[in-house]
């Protein structure tokens, strides 16, 4: 295969702007927004949406209503809406409130899942599996998200075996139907996640994986295309590129949704969201969120977008050919 | 040769942020704060750098010192100190200031030639032809950048067969010793890179090929790898990632050195480019002109900058440990 040409091969583009993003944002989106968002996303052909969290609205104010929100959404066929639930309480508000599937959250690192979620690993892990037994009985899919897989912040490199160690647990143990790989503060770089892609798809070829980038530093696009390279099709984005670093104030967050899908469609890949539509949805989050989004697609149009020629295009054009 | 692990594989980076980048911008950076960047830059490691553009002071006064600049900077051996010329007289100035090698500019693209230097791209071919004669007699190289070679903003796609019968010319007449494949407001993308790139490559083995991306849809980083891939091992950047889009307000402009040269050292390309000196140059450019940069690097630091642990940390640690 060549990476740099598509050829029709389906990429599947899982949204989580309205739960990773707007989780960041000062501003209270209001419900019936939040709602038309996702809906605006599911015509748009998205693969999957991450709808919301249920996280204690102490935590997180600006998911505290996460049940009207995954109770109010129009379900389009196809696709699947999920939920970030911290612990047995959400998992059970997710489940009835109609979540397809829930996603649990623990980081490879030890120093992080300790600053992050205040368990150790194995703690956390434990939590997970009695979340997973919920979900099991009421026949909701799993998908285990882990934190840091390419980098701790505060560690530094985080050794691929204990990353391919957590993934075995959440296989064997968990029966996780999905993982996602997170590259949780943009450390990630393509050498290191063609290498990683590769191994989890050798090893784990019927469990449904999931890279989730951001672009703190700029390597967002090529790490894509490294996992591709590396034999993954699912990829989580955030509309607009909302979703700020904690450690880095002032850096973008998730990679964007549309640059996402403008560069892959225009390589020939088939991601089956509708460009112009996401395009829409993205150019109303300023006025959701209170300020500007880091989407270079919103700023500059889409490639082939045109633009006029200048007022005195035809004066000069006839002075140079009077020459 | 997998395109993820560059196995020290040398990559050519060249600055054209003195030139590209300050034309843009509105504040006057002072005379030795220029001389300064580039010796900074020189220093650094840079494998060329364009140093200013020899215009005239009242189409772009932000470089009406070039003849000062050029003058004063220090010399680094090794370093290709390039400056931009558009016409005769521009040629003479630079030549005089002793520029290394002439950089002359057209498009690819009739529309934009006309709007842009107000001449058919014939005309510009006969004018560049003039100068490049007078660089040849005074013994300094020539480069030709041709713009909008993926695309026009106005006319859309242009016809890889017209990039490369301009291409044709400039080597066969001309006799440039190398040429720029610009893509002037960010639409070039990764499978049009590297089949535009092979095919140079294939019909011009020994002419310098330099690759000049913007970044203006994200597509930047992703772009320098595919063009790695067709053959390429030159690349304009700019500092700080400075540089405008004026068909796009609000956009990024050209690909930022120290994003491109920490994503590759990552890789295991060699930039020969010191990563610290070059971030600690861009540092320096915010008070220089005036704003912000779009630098992820400079806002998120280096990949493995790792960050403190939180204030109570241990206090966290001890209570997960006592459960």
């Amino acid at each position: 295969m060549n990476i740099w040409n598509g050829a029709g091969r389906h990429i599947h583009m899982q949204e989580v702007g309205t739960r990773d993003g707007l989780q960041a944002e000062t501003a209270f989106v209001a419900t019936e927004d939040k709602i038309a968002l996702v809906n605006a996303l599911s015509q748009a052909g998205m693969a999957k949406i991450e709808v919301t969290a249920f996280v204690s609205p102490k935590v997180i104010p600006a998911l505290s209503d996460a049940d009207a929100v995954l109770r109010g959404i129009e379900r389009r066929p196809g696709v699947v809406y999920s939920a970030l639930v911290p612990n047995v309480r959400g998992a059970e508000r997710a489940i009835e409130a109609g979540a397809d599937e829930l996603n649990l959250v623990m980081s490879a690192s030890e120093t992080h899942n300790l600053a992050n979620l205040r368990m150790t690993r194995s703690q956390s892990f434990s939590a997970l599996s009695e979340v997973a037994g919920i979900a099991r009985e009421a026949g909701v899919a799993t998908n285990i998200s882990l934190s840091c897989t390419f980098g701790c912040p505060m560690e530094g490199d985080v050794p691929e075996a204990t990353v391919l160690d957590w993934c075995d647990a959440f296989v064997g143990s968990i029966g996780a139907r999905g993982i996602t790989l997170c590259d949780t503060t943009g450390m990630a770089y393509p050498g290191q996640v063609a290498l990683l892609t590769r191994k989890f798809r050798e090893r784990w070829p019927d469990t449904e994986l999931t890279l989730h980038f951001h672009n703190t530093r700029g390597m967002g696009l090529a790490n894509v295309l490294a996992a591709i390279d590396g034999g993954a099709d699912r990829f989580d984005a955030s509309l607009g590129g909302i979703g700020g670093c904690p450690y880095a104030p002032g850096a973008t967050g998730n990679v964007c949704t549309e640059e996402i899908v403008h560069s892959l469609e225009l390589m020939g890949y088939d991601t089956g969201v509708d460009l112009g539509s996401l395009i829409d949805a993205s150019k109303r989050l300023p006025a959701l969120i209170g300020h500007d989004i880091p989407s270079q697609i919103v700023k500059a149009g889409r490639r082939l977008d045109l633009h006029g020629l200048p007022g005195d295009f035809e004066a000069i054009r006839q002075r140079a050919h009077s020459r």
